[in-house]
């Protein structure tokens, strides 16, 4: 049972062994499992492919992880109606691939695709690297089937493209991290596939002149699909991890910045008036990248931070996008004054940094009060520019402290009634996202 | 009190005399009368301007109707991250033309826009005519300032681009139509405002070769702004409405394709893609439209209708795109079977159909039979479709039976929780989305 004690946190804190680990089959299964353990009062943990950095799938409380690896059918391709139908254990990139070989784009991508369920994306509300102009998952899902906590089975919204026919019991179950029901199949929109891609790297002397470029570029009116950011430490970091020298690396700042469109000539266009907004910021080149590269070094950020330092925590926060130079600034220098690494990198354009606070060879008690403190004025920072805990990756066993600690008190309120009276046992994946 | 007494609904079942009116200019005031109301448990019911269209402001059970008509200041825009923060109580119009004035596009655009309220459209999840590209209301909604059942004060999301910070009660109050909590401020997303438009009338000899037309043209990868349907009865009484001459209108369908964006020559190229689409379906004539006559004739079809007869019932329904064919010609066949007159327009690139049956000379009593008849006939073609009773009007007082009928059992116990979890007293718009 080992592989399901954890997630991608490599913290031993967020490990935990389950008492059983339930592969059921179809759907009718799970409302059966979860009929038995709504009865007997027994935890329950649903599970995709683990790949989550919140600990969200630790069974905490040990008790039943049923995970949803065997649900791994694409169910349909509605051409005509541009829809998709999965089971919930399908890997994110085989809904990628089969939307593109139908002549489709499934617009969710978050880094760890490759190998992240769709079920899982859901759950978390999963963002990725293309939010800024698609959306989180929670804008591709239109359509939900969910084993509820009583063991009821019960089918979400559809394939209608609008609905204002009662509460949206969708998007609450969208991001409920498997606290409020269990997410069997999904239907995601299709879009049209872009004809045509551009990726552009701009190499910045410094934070600050990149991330000056950012709203600047948005302010143009243009909405890339992606726009990303690499400090220094995060370039070296993840060259260093994939062994391919990226240029600059020694003092670079990256913005990574994808066009898709239908026509090239607008993309050409748009890249003329970010090259121009680049060269006012006081970039050193702008390069058209080579995508596989450039998005190999993106994507493989947690697992480089990771293979320097296997115990560090990822901070997933999300602020306005004119307070993202200032709260990366604050990070850093936070960093400096706690003598910690910090690597930075994100989704800038959605105004959402991922800080890597390296252990390295910090012993056990210092670490554990460093973070406390260290989370502690990031946070309050982060709120008091309007910010939240958690873009993309959730609060999961994690961040349940900071969530108490700083979430609105009637918004917690209002939040821990709806899973009291939709899980009055509690038994759904206890102890994430809420304390009680 | 007079005119608090109903929407735009002009049956007059659904009005009813509230036992006050009150208009509070801060939420401080909103807050301090849903405490005395949750006290001595009466009902109170939001309201914004009363153009609603199923009875959701109709204070059925009397008690404190609390109009937000005060609450109309424009507070913020804030260009830099393209978010502009209004009361609640803000006409609709005046949020589009604030944010055009700053170089914006507000894309929540229901027909209603002249007199609707940001709040109401928020409680509703209004749609209107560029849902197709820009999403219903939902979409354009990233903070709220809520006044809960029990008159606590609490605001839900901001300003950031993406949040998976716990549950999405943003989400679970847009649509909630004041049953969950009082809207009295919102923060709503601009958009880069397009530099280009074009309006195009398809004039099409009968209703299943514009039907024919419409997926044909979301095929090709266009996302047109707007892709509305009139079918000839539609068309018909809004000529003679607005008093003005319609092309082709004795025998036309209509297919009304708005196309929005930064690049004429990419616009030009999508105009002949729709150009040969409409063609192949048997397109009688294409013409550039004039927008202004164009679009009064299409906005004004709930009056025109309302002005042939003062009482019908208008439907909001949606279906999937494949089905929007089917389920026009079932209810016109319908209407033909009961001797009812129907007219079909809508938002037909949502699968969005407004069928305004109408009662003319029909006595009261023949007029309930048939309409409850034709409803139950209706309303089973639409959800063995996979429809919805509501697309963007709601459910309001209207169609609450309807729902008790349609909804499946199990969303609908998981509604009526949330409901009595967040409302223990029921006090917040009785009688409207649920009943108990």
């Amino acid at each position: 049972m080992g592989p399901y004690t954890h997630d991608e946190t490599a913290d031993p804190e967020l490990a935990h062994h389950p008492e059983v680990v339930l592969l059921p089959e179809n759907t009718q299964q799970v409302a059966e499992i979860v009929k038995l353990a709504n009865h007997h009062k027994l935890p329950i943990v649903p599970r995709g492919a683990g790949t989550g950095l919140s600990g969200g799938i630790v069974p905490k409380f040990g008790g039943i992880v049923i995970s949803l690896e065997r649900f791994d059918k694409i169910i349909e391709i509605d051409s005509e109606n541009m829809f998709m139908t999965v089971e919930a254990g399908v890997i994110t990139e085989r809904v990628q691939e089969a939307a593109n070989r139908a002549g489709f784009l499934y617009a969710g991508d978050p880094c760890s695709g490759h190998s992240s369920t769709i079920g899982g994306n859901v759950a978390t509300n999963a963002g990725g690297n293309k939010v800024l102009k698609y959306g989180s998952t929670r804008r591709q899902v239109y359509g939900l089937e969910v084993v509820t906590a009583e063991g009821d089975i019960v089918f979400l919204g559809g394939k209608c493209m609008k609905d204002s026919t009662g509460y949206s019991l969708l998007n609450l179950i969208i991001g409920s991290e498997g606290t409020l029901g269990i997410i069997t199949k999904v239907i995601l929109k299709l879009q049209p596939l872009p004809s045509h891609r551009v990726d552009l790297l701009a190499i910045f002397p410094d934070r600050s002149s990149a991330m000056q470029a950012v709203p600047l570029i948005l302010q143009k009116g243009i909405i890339p699909a992606a726009l990303e950011f690499m400090d220094n430490r995060a370039v070296q970091c993840c060259e260093e991890y994939i062994g391919e020298k990226l240029p600059y690396r020694k003092d670079a700042y990256y913005l990574i910045v994808t066009l898709e469109g239908d026509d090239e000539g607008f993309l050409e266009g748009q890249m003329a008036l970010i090259d121009e907004v680049c060269r006012d910021s006081g970039v050193i080149e702008i390069l058209a990248a080579d995508p596989r590269r450039i998005w190999r070094a993106r994507r493989v950020f947690a697992e480089a931070s990771r293979a320097r330092s296997p115990v560090y925590s990822g901070e997933d926060l999300v602020v306005p996008l004119s307070a993202l130079g200032v709260i990366i600034k604050f990070i850093v220098d936070r960093g400096e004054e706690y003598g910690v690494t910090i690597h930075c990198a994100g989704h800038a354009g959605d105004g959402n940094v991922h800080a890597h606070i390296l252990k390295d060879s910090i012993n056990d008690d210092n670490w554990r009060q460093i973070l406390l403190a260290l989370h502690d004025q990031i946070y309050k920072k982060v709120y008091s520019l309007g910010g939240k805990l958690s873009g993309e990756h959730g609060i999961g066993y994690k961040r349940v402290k900071l969530l108490e600690e700083f979430c609105h008190p009637v918004e917690l309120k209002m939040m821990k009634a709806i899973k009291q009276c939709l899980d009055p046992n509690l038994i759904l994946n206890p102890g994430k996202v809420l304390q009680f």
